[in-house]
């Protein structure tokens, strides 16, 4: 088998970042071997500046820099400080971007400006970045197809939930006629716990916090906006609509009492957060799921159903987060644009 | 966008082949606009003969045609009789195969003939067929491989339920370490109605042919033979074994009383007929399955969960057989191919 390289830069080293940066390391040699994919990364950047070398940086050496100093900047001889990510992409020698910097709602900055600068260099890019793809997706999308790049986002909704993909590729014959998703792991594990052990919210959130599944400043999860990006990526990508994160209905699950969660279990219902995309509306909100059914999964587990015109009901259900699991919806799509490119 | 031309002879004109071309009849004009590809099918055949026409066959005249008398011989004009698989093969003027003859799991003929010439033809195929994958996987995909075409077979296991294209490129970064799933819907019928209305086995089964869910002769379903096949084209694709249906452990569902499953339902689970790829072995047969779990579905559904390195669980739930459904897995194998050969 020919093998065909690819360089990566690797934009944002959060809990994304790394969980890349450990998985092309893990992966390096199964991935020559079934796909003939040799993997490289050559820049790193985080908030203190970035690791740039065209020969390929040392991945332990990075993650263990990281742990050590918390900063990027301090990996030997090749650390630089005082970067952004556009100065990065300029440094950098890479084919595919792939962009992990901290979720923007506002206006997608800087992961909007990495994005376009990408494309406009010509290089690939693979993002998990929810901010501009849900203010600005057709910017991007008519960007990369103006450049003749590749862009791919499974990573933006679900994390090791394949969404995206299976949609595009598994369901190619089909029309998706509507969304149904539970989309945060966050809000259904508090909701789970809710019915499950009969708390109120606000212990729960706290607890959820204290285990590190709800962020300290978990606004943007028990609001529903994290859901709400999603659907959004959801309607654009694959039901081609043309709608940005304004266009939400939503509701949150901060009003919700362990009284409704009791009353909706006793009539065999539980309380989910529900992200929809149907008759050419969105809406985010808590909704009546009815107990044994697919959307009554439990925990940090996130689920999408897609009704199509062909294959009728089609349910997915898979870890919506975690540093690994989104690393891994990151290298699927990097396979997926080596394929593309090797051919 | 070019449009790809993409000529199809579909043999075997049953519930599938007549899927496949209503499916394309009804989607020609969108996949031209959506995917730049121009489908048409050249031949049909059937056991009675066959209709060929290299400019391609009236679709709806096909199905009429069959509809009316049975034999797509009788096509008007160009309806061909005393031809068998391997003559339209060499009659046909085709890009792609699609074998969708009757299964046959004692060698898998007529349908790996088929398959074989139409490789050696330098032809593409998909197929719906588990006879000659679950018996001679390694012989079909190194006869594709040695003559530089491309084989899928994604309908050939759980219908509309995408298996094989959803591990194949949504969690191509994965290793599948084990496959669990309920692949058959007939005896998923038959054992949700025992469990919903306390019905003992016999009439149960009864009632699943009087509504054609379940076949005259129910053997291969009821005894997991079909269930078994496909784990075996599972293992065999997507976890790189190397086994067929001889070795697969095997148990059906034909002596599971009414009690045993009240029994199970009284602690909290449901008797499922469970295929399993785990640990090199290759198992199928009744298993406890608990109530509110994924793995609960009801009625004809499939479901199937892989056990993967990086993405954790990853649960599809779908619908399993249907002429349709079935039909829109063949359809997105084509549309997978035409991509690739577009490139």
């Amino acid at each position: 088998m020919a093998v065909y390289k690819m360089k990566l830069c690797v934009l944002g080293f959060g809990a994304v970042g790394q969980g890349v940066a450990n998985v092309v390391l893990q992966k390096h040699d199964e991935l020559i071997e079934r796909y003939g994919l040799d993997l490289e990364i050559t820049a790193i950047a985080d908030r203190s500046g970035a690791a740039i070398n065209a020969d390929g940086l040392d991945l332990q050496l990075a993650l263990n820099t990281k742990k050590e100093t918390g900063k990027i900047k301090d990996y030997p001889e090749f650390g630089v400080s005082d970067v952004d990510g556009l100065q990065v992409l300029d440094l950098a020698d890479y084919d595919c971007l792939v962009e992990a910097t901290p979720t923007n709602i506002e206006d997608g900055e800087p992961t909007q400006s990495n994005i376009l600068k990408a494309f406009n260099d010509k290089k690939d890019v693979v993002t998990s970045n929810k901010g501009p793809l849900s203010l600005n997706f057709k910017t991007l999308v008519d960007a990369a197809k103006e450049n003749g790049v590749k862009f791919r986002f499974e990573a933006s909704v679900g994390g090791a939930m394949p969404v995206i993909n299976t949609a595009r590729q598994s369901l190619a014959g089909n029309k998706i006629k509507s969304v149904q998703g539970i989309l945060n792991g966050t809000t259904n594990y508090i909701l789970s716990r809710m019915a499950n052990e009969g708390t109120e919210y606000e212990p729960t959130l706290k607890e959820a916090q204290e285990l590190g599944i709800a962020e300290t400043d978990p606004y943007q999860d028990v609001e529903g906006l994290d859901a709400a990006c999603k659907i959004v990526i959801i309607a654009n990508s694959l039901m081609g609509w043309d709608v940005t994160l304004k266009d939400v209905s939503l509701h949150g699950i901060s009003d919700i009492t362990s009284n409704a969660v009791k009353l909706a279990l006793k009539d065999g219902y539980l309380i989910k957060l529900v992200a929809e995309a149907k008759d050419g509306k969105l809406t985010v909100g808590p909704m009546l799921v009815k107990q044994g059914s697919p959307f009554a999964v439990n925990g940090t587990l996130n689920v999408i159903n897609f009704k199509t015109d062909l294959s009728d009901d089609v349910t997915v259900v898979g870890v919506g987060a975690g540093s690994i699991e989104t690393a891994s919806a990151i290298l699927s799509d990097i396979i997926s644009i080596s394929k593309a490119n090797a051919n």
